[in-house]
């Protein structure tokens, strides 16, 4: 399964109840996570939520923004502070690379672990972080550079053929147990190669996380396999149209249109304007949103947490 | 008076309880106040404190290291957001400076206000930042350079010569109001002058707030005339001596037996480790510096306030 924990769910600058962006993933079989986006205090969200930093494998950005960068450099410095060995992976525009490195030598930064930095636009092809979990970057529209990452677990299952094995008359129990393990097995005068009845099942689990984007159409190609598609909705249709196109942001209109139109299954909005944050504001916003899109999906705030299954199903962790 | 709001009381890291380094002081006669650093997370407790950044007139930035800055620029950027046109002071290292021009070209950040940047080392001259305060930074000593600031209210009260007036015969009441106002008055067929009776009392409020410093000592002459002494206390003596001098911090002993050579009236201790955050440890604090201080002394948490006003009392804000 994916895990999914908001760190930061507001647009632009922080109010009392949200943080500036980040999310944290991770792949719900070990405790190696990869967050997305770092807005200043992320740190601060990631001691609150009891992640810990030894554990982090990747930090994605989307852009350059500080709503979404500002906690990087704090929250390696601390990670150092704690004593972190472990090299961690980045993959950000390039902007990124040369404000950390310009960064650390200004204020006598010196980190105990090695940062392997990968350009976001290298990163359109996909990168293995391990085993199982992939990532690849999405270009958006935005005023500066901005990317979507996918993040997939690619996992293979091991399956007993029961049909043709209960064809065959074997019996349910310690022969189908050696055959699963891959052994083979005497059966009434024959051996019964467990290369023959193990079928491996390829199972992917895929989540798009995008950053700041004005056209959720561009990720169309991205979705057509995604069981859940996180995606900004800065503002409501008609504060859009108010404040107009300069700010390169979606409505959650515009993104519940493009959801019904690929049949997302599932749908996180987050990224709201402090204007629409309170208890109308969501409202608002839900209503616009339940409007154009009849699929499965939740406004986050600063801490939820989702789990993703092979299957496609998201869940709220309560 | 002096009015003090600590934003963050922890070294290195942010803890649960304790942000990393932020104060602010206020000139309680109007709504203006100076911020001393800026570590991450700063503009969150400016907003949990409810101080408003429309009001900040300057920030004087200790040193360079993160836990000291790197809430800088995000702060910047969100008095932007929320339409600051007001130019605003920053007396820090010239590296600040730098690390903010090069973080705006990088992060596509653009204030609309303006900065004007004074390099610490100028400011070891007295700097007059409105009518009444001012600020002058002094050396310290740490891995990188490292200021002190001396914060001043500087204010004339004008008093009518009550004993001067008594023995001429004038009587309380009018004619002392318009004296005191500046007009000068026909008494029982002679001018009394308004100056001739005007005394102009001067007034200062003086504190001392210290960056990171190994060596109280460096503020022996700033301290002739301060009421208050705000310094770091990284660690007991005992882990200091475990730890060695490398990080280059103060020990409670060292700055209670600096206050206690100077007869300083007021202490008030910050940036502890996160060992001595518990009670246990600030308890060991605690009796530290009693041991060593005969003063009067506060360990400071964050959302701790104080005031001190002209007769060099300190009281904290329950």
């Amino acid at each position: 399964m994916l895990h999914f924990t908001f760190l930061g769910t507001s647009s632009g600058v922080p109010t009392l109840s949200r943080n500036v962006s980040g999310l944290a993933v991770r792949n719900s079989k070990n405790k190696d996570w990869i967050l997305v986006d770092a807005g200043e205090g992320t740190q601060h969200r990631i001691q609150q939520a009891r992640l810990s930093l030894q554990n982090l494998i990747a930090i994605c950005i989307t852009h350059v923004h500080g709503d979404h960068c500002y906690g990087l450099v704090g929250l390696l410095a601390s990670a150092g502070m704690n004593a972190r060995s472990k090299p961690l992976i980045v993959i950000a525009p390039k902007e990124i690379q040369q404000w950390f490195e310009i960064t650390a030598q200004l204020t006598d930064l010196h980190l105990p672990y090695s940062i392997k930095f990968i350009d976001v636009n290298e990163a359109t092809r996909p990168q293995q972080l391990t085993d199982e979990l992939f990532i690849q970057a999405h270009p958006l529209s935005h005023r500066v550079p901005s990317f979507a990452f996918s993040i997939y677990i690619k996992s293979t299952q091991k399956k007993i053929d029961i049909q043709v094995l209960t064809q065959l008359g074997v019996p349910k129990g310690d022969i189908w147990g050696h055959l699963k393990r891959g052994y083979d097995v005497e059966f009434e005068g024959r051996i019964l190669k467990s290369q023959d009845f193990i079928k491996i099942q390829n199972q992917q689990i895929h989540a798009i996380i995008g950053g700041d984007n004005d056209r959720p159409e561009l990720l169309a190609d991205a979705c057509k396999d995604a069981q859940l598609l996180i995606h900004e909705a800065t503002y409501l249709q008609t504060v859009l149209d108010k404040v107009g196109k300069g700010p390169m942001h979606s409505s959650a209109k515009m993104v519940a249109e493009f959801a019904e139109q690929q049949s997302l299954d599932n749908l996180i909005l987050t990224h709201f304007s402090p204007r629409h944050q309170d208890k109308t504001g969501q409202q608002a916003i839900t209503e616009e949103v339940r409007q154009f899109y009849k699929g499965h999906f939740y406004l986050a705030n600063d801490f939820d947490e989702f789990t993703l299954n092979e299957t496609g199903q998201l869940l709220k962790i309560e």
